[in-house]
């Protein structure tokens, strides 16, 4: 909580303002700037310094945070910044693709800035305490100079010196999150339908959840080796249950999309003759990405 | 591990082997029958009896376990039993519909059984161990007569009267746990594209599902008021990140099926006003259910 040093922050929405105000809490001279300069009001009372421009709130700071509503917002402020970033660290924590952030890299290395791109897993609330996770990419001497002002967001994680990945690990996680929260929503559907207690049954999913972390990692470590063991039974038993599924999912008029996709996935395995082989096996068949075509 | 009594077993698969052997091994006088009848040796050697049919079996023990490889393995062993049931309790533990349980349950019935299903949810290794679980249902008072006898298969939950609720349980929960699975595989392509290692990206996901136990309650608890929070934030900032999502999975040759019917519901249900709602609101939007049109 002692003063450590000097740190910007351009955009104050919900989330740059949780960043700018624990920067204050903790000590930092913090500048900020805001595109709708009304939004900057408490952080100045908090014991910020408004900066007329983003060039001057830049101009303040060895590091400016970047937490702006979208990438082509981070495109826009980058623009309005020109020369005055040389010899300055741009830490973004916007949300944005992987190719936009490797965009923001190139554009900072051309104006003689360093970049670092982070992502914040979690809500404005939890900036400062150990229930978010912030993963980071971009040049590892860039990361290690500045981690300890990084790690006052959060417990924060570095993957790789390829500035996309912090936003490659961000999307990647959070669509599994949404693949099983999709799922789930169209499974209450089907209970509901059946005359379930909804939220007992959520209660039954979520202990059930003890028993995954063991599964998904013996299922990469089969798709890294290419050595799959029936992890939950061989395709030849699961393929009579998905239909089983798929059935009783049609009778109550819930979708059954996945579970279709599921079910051909593991007939094709089965008629390879790997009717022996886990779930994990289907990787095989998914589709290609491009760059392993190439 | 004292004799509590005496029980058949019909169906010596791997499952029903496990069932057959763990009842013998702790003192039940154990009757068995399969239609491949080879299978019975390691079993009559390991101290049960065989019997020469299904019927036989039946006759022998006041309760039946039967464990065969689909539904329509349990009719065509029903239909040889006939009249060899009356006062006979008949325990299914097949896989099957929730709507051939129910008509299990009306063949039992009418030929003066008692009649519950359940269904069993782990491998045949952990039978008789806290490593499984077993949801029950069918008539309350059957069940609690046949406790302890069910109790030694692992732990056992009971799901209500109707004898297609085990089946309903335990077809949903796979569900689940098969939207989880595939969204994860999928996802494991994009990371792999991406030059991650797949086993370490797959350790931060299994990490991260200890987060999911309270969010699961939290979206149940609204689906069944309502009353929807913005639970992983408002709809409005989670729409942007889909798009983000979706360009980055096609940009790699992931497909993104879920992500862009996420993004359909989300769009719909902002259109409708309620872009300040979260996640789980999107279930307004889901099919319904038949029984819910009537």
């Amino acid at each position: 909580m002692q003063a450590e040093g000097q740190v910007s922050v351009i955009g104050l929405g919900d989330m740059g303002s949780a960043i700018a105000r624990m920067f204050v809490g903790r000590g930092y001279a913090t500048t900020v700037w805001n595109r709708t300069a009304s939004k900057t009001a408490p952080l100045t009372e908090a014991g910020a310094t408004a900066a007329a421009t983003p060039a001057d709130a830049v101009a303040a700071s060895p590091l400016t945070v970047l937490c702006l509503l979208d990438g082509a917002a981070v495109e826009e402020v980058l623009a309005a910044l020109d020369g005055a970033v040389a010899g300055k660290v741009l830490v973004n924590v916007t949300s944005c693709s992987p190719a936009q952030a490797r965009a923001n890299e190139r554009w900072a290395h051309e104006h003689g800035a360093e970049y670092l791109d982070g992502k914040v897993m979690g809500d404005p609330p939890y900036i400062g305490t150990a229930n978010i996770m912030l993963p980071f990419s971009g040049s590892h001497d860039v990361f290690k100079a500045h981690e300890a002002t990084l790690a006052e967001l959060g417990p924060i994680t570095y993957h790789g010196e390829d500035a996309g990945f912090a936003a490659v690990e961000f999307l990647a996680q959070v669509a599994v999150s949404y693949e099983l929260l999709i799922g789930f929503l169209h499974t209450l559907k089907l209970v509901q339908a059946e005359g379930f207690d909804v939220a007992e049954f959520a209660k039954r999913i979520a202990d059930s959840l003890t028993a995954y972390p063991p599964l998904l990692t013996t299922m990469a470590n089969a798709v890294q080796n290419g050595d799959y063991a029936p992890d939950m039974g061989p395709l030849n038993v699961q393929a009579a249950l998905m239909d089983d599924m798929i059935t009783h999912r049609e009778s109550r008029g819930v979708e059954a999309l996945r579970m279709r996709e599921v079910k051909k996935l593991m007939d094709a395995r089965i008629a390879e003759g790997h009717g022996d082989q886990g779930f994990s096996s289907l990787f095989e068949l998914l589709p290609v990405a491009r760059d392993q075509l190439s």
